[in-house]
């Protein structure tokens, strides 16, 4: 972290309504919570200091979480930016399998922002009360005004998992079934409501209940998966079910096959199948696993379903097929990112 | 990282001049090197992966770069840019004396930049020359189209360093005797010259001759001040030495004296003294010993100069004091950073 972060923030006067506190001593007083075993040292020297276990490797992910184009603040409530910057990182460690040892958070702020306790305040509320669900503490970072009228979060995430062991996406087989998490669709569909009508959103809680505003990275899934031995490869749905599938499919120098039917809707969904391919932003994990290996119908209380399989690449063949209820194939094109972006 | 990258990227034609290259494919390609024993997983997956050596802590600093703020287009040329990003974070691990693992970089770019493969190349070379210099690859990152016109970088650094032994800025006693590297106020007063004529800068090179444009973070003095045990606290110059020294003493709870006559002055600096005080950004470190540790003239070739030293911190008395050659006390403020943002 940056020593030069103090003086900047100085000068912002009574951020997060706390008189003379500056905008880093009042996230390190907000970050402040049960002592975390992995970090030695948080925020206030030019580094933090993080300890792993014997035998564990450290996998790292950063996020950026930009004004207008992951968000809106007239759209989403600030405890929903806070969540969601967070969330990404954390789904990113999900996915490889991984304990989340710390967060680190750089916040570029427009100064009528930095000022506006209450907003900053939730922010924090919603980054914090995600963190501390999963024991992370928040161990550094960096402030500074932003140039222009936009916020700009940059999330870190480090994490431990077991040397060699860390699940990756690139390490799929043909013949491996294919899983994923949850439900797919819904963080698009409450998307979809919230332009439709901000306020109908404003007072939303992370009660589980909303998938877009409050997403739940699938921790507790991921480290059960590596723990276990189940999965042969993993990845979070961050882009959308199409996407993500042919990033898995093209590290691993596979190709796949999804079950139409198979596909579990969430409630929200009014789009259907479309939405569930290629809605995007549900922070599911998606994962193969051998044909011969039990996979528990759920893990951590979410449930686990059984969409499709991994199959052979073959040079002029599409990558991903989807197989609807009387066996017809389709071929599938990535279309997650693209087609959240028109929505 | 965020899989997201990979779409968003892929919509800037011709990033870097190669062809169908997306932006973090561009990136991935160029930060190839040599293979480092750290970095067992890079850019790809959900996360990267690192493996320190048994009985290290990990060391973690994260540094915004924001242009309009940091550095300026029109001053700044591309590959300074990039060579202070990560300069910034380096010089926070070489004050933990920790050994660099692996740089990450969060880059939003304006759509007209992104376009623009000679800026873009040139602000990777500026970034991985000085990586390379360092033996640190380039793990991983975000990137994303910028909401405003502004460039925006977020550069994150983890190190290494023995368990219990990094070196801290909060552990100065009275008594002790002050140090810096290298030369003060050649930072500033080559910004000086950069906003007078900033054509004057076009072709500036990282040859050690341009202490704001390629500063030099002192990785293998800190490394060695932790090695042979020669710091009782350590902190890099980045807000400059009135602001960092009170860094320093507050964290430590101590004060200290300057003696006005020691001071290094950088062969550019035309300011003097208040220079080498409050200029800023010389991105060397200030460091603390026990009187009975002898400390070498030179470390790794950069000269150490005794600058002051460590006294006890009374109530009323001021944190910090400047003592003339004649011997007389004048109480220091820290004036580095908001000095530096009048210029």
């Amino acid at each position: 972290m940056s020593a030069r972060a103090k003086p900047e923030a100085k000068q912002r006067p009574q951020a997060g309504g706390g008189g003379e506190l500056s905008l880093i001593q009042h996230i390190d007083a907000r970050a402040k919570g049960a002592p975390s075993p992995g970090l030695r040292l948080g925020i206030g020297d030019d580094c933090a200091i993080l300890r792993s276990r014997p035998g564990e490797e450290i996998v790292v992910t950063t996020d950026l979480s930009l004004e207008g184009r992951h968000f809106r603040r007239d759209w989403h409530p600030a405890a929903s930016i806070g969540h969601r910057a967070l969330a990404r990182g954390l789904s990113d460690i999900a996915a490889m399998g991984a304990r989340p040892l710390a967060a680190f958070l750089s916040l570029a702020l427009p100064a009528a922002v930095a000022q506006n306790a209450l907003w900053l305040d939730s922010f924090l509320d919603g980054l914090l009360t995600l963190a501390k669900l999963h024991g992370v503490p928040l161990a550094g970072g960096d402030t500074s005004e932003a140039p222009g009228d936009t916020v700009l979060a940059d999330i870190v995430l480090l994490g431990a998992a077991p040397a060699g062991r860390a699940l990756r996406r690139s390490t799929a087989h043909p013949g491996d079934l294919l899983y994923c998490t949850g439900a797919l669709g819904g963080a698009s569909a409450e998307l979809a409501a919230l332009a439709a009508n901000p306020q109908s959103l404003a007072t939303a809680k992370p009660d589980g209940t909303h998938p877009h505003l409050f997403p739940r990275p699938r921790l507790a899934v991921g480290q059960t998966l590596l723990r276990k031995k189940l999965a042969t490869a993993c990845i979070d749905l961050s882009d959308g079910l199409s996407t993500d599938l042919a990033h898995l499919c093209e590290a691993s120098g596979v190709a796949a096959e999804i079950d139409a039917h198979a596909l579990p809707l969430h409630p929200l969904t009014e789009g259907g199948l479309l939405a569930a391919l290629n809605g995007g932003e549900d922070y599911e994990l998606l994962f193969t696993a051998r044909p011969s290996t039990r996979i528990p119908r759920s893990i951590a209380g979410v449930p686990i379903i059984r969409i499709g399989r991994i199959t052979a690449h073959r040079p002029r063949a599409s990558l991903m097929a989807l197989i609807d209820p009387e066996g017809r194939r389709t071929p599938l094109q990535p279309r997650g990112w693209e087609h959240f972006r028109k929505a």
